[in-house]
């Protein structure tokens, strides 16, 4: 791993640019002459160059040609521009795909792909590998030590599986590996004299496939964990030549926020920063900029928290539109610049665009860019760009520094996993995003900024930790948190806590199981999962009323336990909703069915007090973010409401503008107040 | 065929209990105790063991062990419950289905499935057919003496159909057979002289796969038949074995209620008893009790009718919520009661549930149980389980005795099929199901229960029967309907009467065809199908209206058809809807339109009183059954409703409570009343 | 071709007749003299023989019968009516398709089919083209000669596209062709730098499975019109015999309004006459039958408008319902003969029926026909029919005669397939088809009928010419309508106006391209998609409001341009939405939102005043066609509505009636005036 660098690479400076893809354009030179001048117009100080080269790069077998990529990374780095080169493995040639059919990936029909698209290679094929890693070689060669390359953007986008043969035989070892090649351990785990599964050798275990194995869940779990050992032990092919031939350029690659093909924790350990593509939907009617907002918040979180401690690279937006909505609707003046700063607010150290210039051809020809098919700088979006990336100059000093944050919010793949695959609850979708946004949102308003962790990340360091629908646990999770409790944590659990364990098996003797129950002082005897048409309420001690939906388990409480709410309604009218139990110096709550934001903001207010931290609520449509390098402390405000918005900032002085501030100001509607307090 | 037991086994008592897999649990000893003790607790007298234990009795090719079998039975008996034992065919090892993947089923895309899941191995696969005759053999040899077998279980919830070379030529077989060797036969029955879809040979048929022939609807419903023959045709492979090996012991398999993909009729014929499994919706928005209960009730009535006059089991119903719903919401307390004691009203013998316990792994790993994960008796489900058996108990008198209905309703899976199958009217759902249930619910309003049978078996008993959209008749029906008509049947018959004969071919000469049409004086010259949003309505003769949906027939008389209502609306304003007339002793009621229930309350109520039959109504929400034994009459009173219901009973002795009673009495919520009279 | 009919055929009269199937009920000889007898009583002089007959000429390889055939068409004659003779290649016999699977269509999923249904055999197979050749010279020797048979229907209803090896084969060869054998014109006109997928080889090209290439659109249109000129080459098969054998027999096929697959200008250059099957879904709810017909006169413009300059034939419609819709309602009295006139009204020579009779089976046997199941001749639909005929035979004078239209409408398979395939805007459904029958609708309440023209073809003739959504544009046409407007001519253009070239390149430089920007004086700068859910409104110069939906380009105006309304709202509140620019002696107005009809109407009006064209309003639900022959003028003016309405006629001879007429009259809802002048 590289550590040098305070900053994600040897630019100190916030990165401003986007993908780049001159190779499309070498017909034209004044237009790559017009990229380099309107990039200097834009601010833009790096380039992502090479995504989808593959080809440009090699058209036929072993033929190279590079010239074209060195010319263009002098004339950028000549204009002040760096480089971050992508290695090409996002998409494959024709004429290599033609000639392999083992490259293409077989889906889960059981098809192997024609050749098209892109993201859909076979990460086990020995012919994709070793040409990827020929081609590295060369292309170290040609510019591997070129002043202006600053990291390696590993392919694109990773994601998917392949069911082809090569794959289905790695997945039979890797379980072999997991398994002590012991058949039996298999069937204890997985479960399989359910149905006759019973297996009675690795042979017979296929990937599931549509029309085959559905119905094991520890099969399924392990498909998708073996998918991300897959994908990633690829990325080592990759990664050998680079850090052998490049060993001070940093590597990373593009995340997909919410994705669920990949276990992020574990690829992040490959990575030297990790970055992301955020795309989300402003402007979709029902959800206003607040909520969309927050959401995209916890997913910058979500992804820092792959990396703990670094800085992260927001790798793509669009500033302006996207091609692939139902309805593609223009970004409003405004929200480029407040997505561009929150990003920066949450732990970016670069906001970047896909793309740069809009081609002419293929699906994406529609999609936003910085300079349009006009090629013209008079143009809002351009300007926007430009203007942003004026601010974005002015936070260099934010490089490097790290989220300051209050609470930790547990996220797990694994149990994330478990439960999209579970039958039962409500089936298609158990809403395990939106229960952790809601969460993350509540603190948020509180000024308080979380970090995202895995169960087996240090979230003990946290005095309030959040564990929505925590349905899968492992071995010691319990104790750990019993520990933590114990020794003055905060501790804020949802329904669906611990119903299973590491290869999906029920516990035995109560959810949630391991002792969670022992902690809480909760058992959940029963689940009712309610109608999209059906609604309980919570009554609380006050006498208030918040709603409940889609929820409801049945709680047995501890003779300790203490009942914050009940439900209003239905045959378990009067019994527990949500309790509190004091452990030792800390407490645990647990919320036995889904409430609304008010509702969660009852158990939150109440937590925090517990925890030591701040109850007090922000205006509404105030987001709040922090960021702390050694005692030098950025806190960011962001008004997300349609309206202006008066908020008490910290005495310090005012990055975007230079003034010094403390006290109340008015911050406009979409705007933003970065205030740099204590160096 | 068995028919030395009056009771379904050799069990003098309703029968209580589930499906039961110690297979899962044989590592856990203190489990499988606890099972005995709880079942005992629970007031349990059966398990159904082996539904899904291929691979725990055949580990390895021809390597047998019913060691655990034997002594689970042994154990079980010991404790006074008696084992149906399930033939093991429903899931196929792992190791057989790698081995042999003629096996595994050809799907309707053409693609053979991979290994997984269950219920989708090929009939007509020898290979299959073999090992499971040997399997059965050495079940027979292991545990066919054992004093604690009652009953075999047939495989378990036959389904589906398999497209693959085999069974192709098995229906190319079975279609030489049918049409006499005659390909011009098949020709002139399916009209493929439409779209040039000549057959000259018939190795040119193939099955309808999605991608194939969809057009020729003759085609489509013989391959349902041979579908169902071809089942059946399978069974009788089991059933060869069990017969000879185990002459006393009566066979039967679990229906699954309105399945398209049988013909139960047919099936039925094989078993000794037949039995289902019973999961509807309660607590869906949008349907009351009072609607799931009685569409619960019909399906009651259509297993039950696939073996006149024999008891049936309720091989399987949730003790509280499935998994595999779209929202699964526990079942609310008294519901589970209510339904066990409808399916005794109904005419089963035995309430039984899956699963006795939850499994740890697999999707239905959170589908209710009897005992749950945590292992513990003091539940809520466990309890009303228990309560419930503690009814049954009271109810041993019932076993063996018949439903009495006053009236049939004629339900036919060849007019269902080639109605389902058919391009015109709505053409996804025509709503069969919903017609029939709404004509049985307005019988049973009445307190006429009513019998559900095909039309070739001998309705003419019953004074009132009832045709919803018997679309296909089959030659000598409607003399026979005529016969019955005039000397004094009463013939209640829907739109869509007789439109197709026996290979989907339209009756010429005005529907309904074959005579029907003077019979009922009315000919149904055009059809006119409505859209969701259209409405119409009947006009009676006393002025009142009722709402028309979906279809409207538009009639033609004859002189002596006596009109009962005309339409309200559109260019047919004033033409006849719903028509009488009598003939001979009988009566003709057609009802040409779709009627709500208030206007199909308006034609029953007279053709009741025609029919001799009570014409007046029961309580809202107040369900009735009877079942007769000799001059011994059961009375059943249900109350589906939310509220009290005062309801009047009949003279006798309150079953589950041993009092006399006689005149009105009030049911709670959910309460019934089960009045034994005449003993 | 031949042109030495003034009318479509040697039969001078508007023909009456309909699919009629004759070989299903070769059995039945009492059934074929029924029908005789039957189309006499019905007015029918023309019946469709042989749609899907080639099982019944050829029941073995090589071994023919056309004796049926012949007597049929002589008892056909010497009752008066012709014969309109199918080939039969639209469904291709069993055994053919079982010995030769490459007739047999390859879908887009890669999947061959297996056999069945219809029109899916591979327009490429050698071996089905010379089966089809080798039979319909067999067919010209028995009734080529035949006095009765006055037109050939080639194939029916020509569709779909086949992916096999064969048809791959000839794509990549009609692109070698398209692109002078050079890989790289390809790579450049589908721009493939995008995503690596430069091709360096034509074997490198396959279909657009839909596992392979959907990303290049280049590829995507290319495939389309592959798919076109390989359906035109299998039809020269066809009519390379028909041609040769029968010189003197005109030859059509049967179009399907507004379908996808082909390009209907491109297939029509094969037919001496253009035909269609047109099946409006009269009373669909939410849309009024003054919807439904200004939809279909629009299609029958389009159609009509493949062939300019030649009466086209109505070749299939019902009679009363059909069998594959959703919900299949009756046709209400008087809207078969609304439709009929309709027909006529937009140059249709014929109206004719699918089908004469119903057949007994397959999955049509429920569509609507003439002659019922019952064959009853005392039936609405029937009565309906024949009155219809009596009218039509009042209108033989019209026979020959063409549209005259004021106002042309440009449409363009090629843009809209591009539009179609464009990934952004409103990804699924971008509208086009709505846009066009508005514009349509609001020229002719104006009582202007509109030409529906290619952008190749002579619409310079028109005084005012529509561009909706004409989003793909080829080289010289900006140059055209340039110099039209400049000489006087008016254009109306819609948003999305020459975004992309001929091989979807979009446009440099600003949309509309090539020119089209200086000439409309706007360049559309951003386009904002909205929401379903999202409205915006145009205020026009005198205040008014009227609504705008899904789109708003941010136009940027030349100094020259008239703003005509601006944006109400949004962040473009204010900013110009239509315009109008006065250009050497015309006009060039620009829609650039999607406005209502209201909004159109604002358009339209202006825009008819500018070209010299009516611009007074026809009372709502008149529909007004004209016809002229030399002097002769035929007006058709049609009442939607379901109210009488006022209207004022020309002077003249009403046809129908053969009263004189001339000033203001009631049509009756449904009705129609017919007014015959100058002759």
């Amino acid at each position: 791993m590289n550590d040098r660098y305070q900053t994600l690479t040897s630019l100190p400076a916030v990165l401003r640019g986007g993908d780049y893809n001159p190779d499309q354009w070498l017909d034209r030179p004044d237009i790559l002459e017009q990229d380099i001048r309107l990039m200097h117009e834009a601010g833009v100080n790096t380039a992502t160059l090479g995504v989808f080269s593959w080809t440009a790069y090699e058209r036929a077998d072993g033929e190279y040609d590079f010239a074209w990529l060195k010319e263009r990374m002098d004339a950028l780095y000549a204009a002040g521009i760096c480089t971050e080169l992508a290695t090409p493995s996002g998409a494959k040639p024709n004429w290599l795909a033609k000639a392999n059919p083992e490259i293409r990936r077989v889906q889960v029909d059981g098809r192997r792909d024609k050749q098209g698209r892109r993201h859909n290679h076979c990460y086990s094929s020995p012919v994709y590998r070793r040409k990827v890693a020929q081609l590295l070689e060369r292309l170290c060669d040609a510019v591997g030590d070129h002043p202006g390359l600053i990291a390696w953007h590993l392919s694109n986008e990773l994601g998917g599986a392949c069911h082809c043969p090569l794959c289905a035989e790695r997945f039979r070892t890797w379980l072999r590996r997991r398994y002590h090649n012991d058949i039996d351990e298999v069937n204890k785990a997985w479960w399989t004299g359910f149905w006759s599964h019973i297996y009675t050798d690795f042979d017979q275990i296929d990937p599931p496939f549509d029309n085959g194995e559905q119905s094991v869940n520890g099969l399924l779990l392990d498909w998708r964990r073996f998918t991300t050992w897959n994908a990633a032990d690829y990325l080592d092919t990759e990664i050998e030549v680079l850090r052998r031939r490049t060993p001070n350029i940093p590597l990373t690659t593009n995340f997909m926020s919410y994705y669920p093909g990949f276990d992020y924790h574990v690829l992040a350990q490959k990575l030297d920063f990790v970055s992301w593509d955020a795309y989300p939907q402003w402007g979709e009617p029902g959800h206003d900029d607040t909520d969309v907002a927050i959401r995209t918040a916890f997913e910058h979180a979500l992804i820092r928290g792959c990396k703990p401690g670094r800085p992260f690279l927001l790798m793509e937006c669009t500033p302006s539109l996207v091609n692939w909505h139902a309805y593609n609707k223009l970004k409003r003046p405004g929200v480029n610049r407040l997505a561009g700063l929150q990003a920066v607010a949450c732990g970016a150290d670069g906001v970047q665009y896909f793309q740069w210039r809009a081609g002419r051809g293929g699906v994406e020809q529609f999609h936003g860019a910085v300079v349009g098919h006009d090629g013209r700088s008079d143009h809002r979006v351009f300007r926007d760009v430009t203007a942003l990336n004026e601010d974005l100059g002015r936070l260099a000093g934010v490089c490097g520094s790290y989220t300051q944050a209050g609470a930790a919010l547990l996220f797990d793949w694994d149990s994330r996993w478990a439960l999209e695959d579970a039958w039962g609850f409500q089936k298609q979708d158990k809403k395990l995003r939106e229960c952790a946004v809601r969460l993350y949102a509540g603190l948020n308003r509180h000024g308080v900024d979380v970090e995202v962790l895995g169960p087996e990340a240090g979230w003990e360091t946290y005095p309030l930790v959040v564990l929505p629908m925590l349905y899968l646990t492992k071995p010691g999770f319990a104790q750990r948190l019993d520990a933590y409790v114990r020794s003055g944590g905060v501790a804020v659990a949802t329904y669906m806590l611990g119903y299973v364990g590491p290869t999906t098996l029920a516990h035995l003797g109560g959810f949630p199981g391991e002792g969670l129950k022992d902690l809480f002082g909760v058992t959940a005897r029963e689940i009712d999962t309610l109608y999209p048409q059906d609604q309980n309420a919570a009554i609380w001690g006050d006498g208030a009323n918040t709603p409940i939906v889609d929820y409801c388990e049945l709680l047995e409480l501890a003779d300790d336990t203490e009942v914050l709410a009940r439900y209003a309604d239905d045959f378990y009218e009067g019994t527990p909703a949500v309790t509190r139990r004091a452990v030792g110096r800390g407490a645990a709550y647990y919320i036995g069915a889904r409430l609304d934001a008010v509702g969660d903001e009852r158990v939150l207010c109440r937590a925090l007090r517990d925890a030591g931290l701040p109850d007090e609520l922000l205006p509404d449509g105030i987001e709040y973010h922090c960021r702390r390098n050694g005692t030098e402390r950025w806190h960011f405000y962001l008004n997300t409401a349609e309206k202006p918005r008066r908020v008490r900032l910290p005495a310090g002085v005012e990055a975007l503008t230079g003034r010094p501030v403390g006290g109340e100001e008015e911050l406009s509607a979409l705007g933003a107040a970065v205030v740099r307090e204590g160096r």
